[in-house]
């Protein structure tokens, strides 16, 4: 091992001693060990490793001196072992001064030892960020089954000079305290945890030879490495984390406004009776673009909604209130709120309102105006469609509905609930022969601004456009 | 303005001379401004702003010096004028040495001029991220609209210095080359830009108060500001941006394993003529965990495959092929995979399979073994059931053949992808009375194992459950 790094028990490790027959456990979370007739020498070894203080070769020899050379190699396994259960942070010391330390996240993370090269050119990747988390500079990356704590500037300072390819040796330059070796060990220790990567000689940028990560944004794989299990240790899931602490948001949303459309309401039994059979609309379902000149009807746009949308019962089931809709939603949260945005619809005013599923009306907002007409533009754009719109619909999130109760999947939740209803209002529009086509992005802050929204309480997360059929489209 | 940050054009901003009538332009890729009878004093000051080389004041003193005091007035409301339209960087300069620069990423970013108190503590937001864009260190958070680059390691030292609480002037201690003045002006320039906080004197949290954003974690805000417009320039949709360079993966993966099991294809006129009404499958849709005792049947299996996710025709459209299945996709590119893990079904042995959606039919890919069993545990915790399961579908995403062509949106249009497939699966299982029901969550890391995939191009992104309803269910 050219590059010693000091070795420490992670934090949730911990080392428990008994008297009795000489006894040392050392216990995780999910996972305890148990060391019998504990000899001196591999009792400070181990007492030693809940310390920043000594390198493998340290505590290899340490053993050695107290309990001789069979003792030694029976520690060098135990070493083996402890790393393989990703019990082992590696450290980069200088004096007494922790510069920073790689953290397992799982056991899924085996420190490679690998080397580096003087004469090697090393960049940061573009997948590794810095942030700060809970009072300390932490290097992360969608790449790493491990993550770094840089406890010292002089780590951040040389990881901004690693944006730009270079030789290890270079990286002392100017910063007080780093010697050519303290900078080796630290790019062998980003090295080692996938935060930097050897720049070949003829190509200056990160994987280009790797097409599939190339085809990877940088806050796409942040996002799916940390809303799905496997690299992190977070919790996920319903945790309610906020319980007692921060109110859980209504079921269902307070009226916006006074000014309110009730809404045509189908007969359900009648529907049920003389709907076309689930298959045929199931198989039948398009994007369609094309409008009938005839616009789509406020009854149309009701009955449309009342199938979708409508809030069907609310119930009590603690700690907070639910209710049930035609579409699901992971525990019967229902986070998402519809706003209509009408261009043309007989019977209703062009402008801006917001659909109380509970109540099945419209709460008026906003005629036409800027923000309307940079709406449906944005949709137009979406879609590529020459026609006039006539109605979009724009689904937002009030975010903290869910994120109240679900840890680390709230977004990703969301976002496929987007999905479900992007299908059951594909599905409706269809049974009604409507034109129904999903919208591909749209903007969130203008959206915030037009309906007058808190951005980071409730915003808008997808589009859907609907009118009238035209009668020669098959 | 206590704090004088030097001021700057944006690199997209193109500043033209016309000799004939001395004008300027200033122009960006949306916007243009013409400057008429240009005089001496205000052509060399927007000449000067396309380095960075002066301060407001200094500009302003030079146009008085060459033009007189009412062209001073003139030139402070140009300069407005271009700060609105988020032309002007400002940036921090240590002599002739950038430090970093604020960069209005949209319009709507207003520089504040928020000053810093030498007797407050700042700290870094817990939302704000350094990463490397094109061989720079980039501070950028989703609360802001503008970013921060970092030209050089003081200031990413003085970044870490921030991740605890502190005042400006102990920010200088061992940092060569950090004055109290130029600490200051850093500090200034990261509050105007929301990457740090002022720390109130008696909770040293962030957003203690703010219960809005209390709730929103790190990984999801990122995401959502980038997947969605409004607070980035960052182009948006079907952009291609790797045609020509990579070659766009095929409409249907091919086949993983010649080990095959062909799938019972229903009649779809039949079904058409006989399932239920749309409106009832609709209505009567329900989660369903508990299982009838006669397991689900490979015929069932394969009506269920084949009515929601079958290639119905595969078509050529340039510059890629697409297909046509029963679940609307985005640009009809469908990325989603079907893989089934068998517990229990009637016909079909217990393992992991991949169903080959062109062919209809289920290639084995391994019996039951410890990865099929940790998936299904991962399954039964995920939707907190106590019987035993009989089949999870795993939804995985061949993420480069959406990325392929959509920007910035291909992971959250995945999302959305699953969540309208989870509404086909539920709305097909409902109609063919059997018990369905969408999983929270599940480890991608693990099913990248179970299948012996690349995780970066080919990873489970979802989860369904499917079994025989008990005819004691309501």
């Amino acid at each position: 091992m050219s590059q010693e790094f000091v070795l420490s028990f992670k934090k949730d490790i911990s080392l428990i001693e008994q008297p009795e027959g000489d006894r040392i456990i050392l216990q995780s979370s999910d996972c305890k060990l148990t060391f019998k007739q504990v000899t001196s020498g591999l009792r400070t070894a181990l007492n030693t490793l809940t310390t920043n203080k000594a390198t493998a070769q340290q505590l290899i020899d340490l053993v050695q001196q107290r309990d001789g050379i069979h003792a030694k190699l029976k520690f060098y396994y135990h070493l083996q072992k402890l790393s393989a259960l990703g019990w082992l942070c590696y450290s980069v010391v200088i004096d007494d001064l922790l510069l920073a330390s790689a953290i397992p996240l799982t056991c899924d993370y085996q420190f490679s030892h690998k080397n580096v090269d003087v004469e090697c050119k090393y960049a940061l990747s573009r997948f590794a960020y810095c942030h700060q988390v809970e009072e300390q500079i932490v290097l992360e990356s969608p790449l790493s089954y491990a993550k770094v704590v840089v406890s010292n500037w002089r780590g951040a300072a040389l990881i901004a000079k690693l944006a730009k390819p270079q030789h290890f040796r270079d990286l002392t330059v100017e910063i007080s305290g780093i010697t050519e070796e303290i900078a080796q060990k630290f790019v062998a220790l980003l090295l080692n945890t996938q935060m930097v990567f050897e720049v070949a000689k003829n190509a200056s940028v990160e994987h280009t030879t790797n097409i599939t990560l190339a085809q990877w944004e940088f806050h796409d794989l942040l996002f799916h490495t940390r809303s799905r299990k496997g690299r992190h240790t977070n919790l996920a899931g319903g945790t309610y984390r906020f319980l007692g602490q921060i109110e859980t948001l209504p079921a269902v949303k307070s009226k916006m406004s006074a000014e309110t459309i009730d809404l045509y309401k189908p007969n359900l039994e009648t529907l049920k009776a003389l709907d076309p059979s689930f298959t045929s609309v199931l198989e039948e379902r398009k994007s369609i673009r094309d409008y009938n000149k005839i616009p789509i009807t406020a009854q149309q746009l009701g009955e449309f909604l009342y199938r979708s949308a409508r809030v069907r019962t609310l119930m009590k089931i603690e700690p907070t209130e639910i209710s049930s809709r035609p579409y699901p939603a992971g525990g019967a949260i229902y986070e998402l709120e519809l706003y209509v945005v009408v261009n043309i619809c007989e019977g209703i005013s062009p402008g801006l309102y917001h659909y109380a599923p509970d109540m099945h009306q419209l709460c008026w907002l906003s005629g036409r105006n800027e923000h309307t007409e940079e709406l449906l533009q944005g949709a137009i754009r979406g879609v590529g469609s020459d026609d006039e719109l006539q109605v979009l619909i724009v689904i937002a999130a009030r975010f903290q509905r869910l994120a109240w109760k679900y840890e680390s999947i709230a977004y990703a939740t969301i976002l496929k609930h987007v999905g479900v209803l992007y299908q059951t209002m594909y599905l409706v529009a269809t049974a009604m022969e409507l034109a129904p086509c999903a919208v591909g992005y749209g903007d969130s802050d203008l959206f915030a601004q037009a309906v007058g929204t808190d951005y980071y309480a409730e915003t808008s997360v997808g589009e859907f456009i609907l009118g009238s059929k035209d009668s020669n489209y098959r």
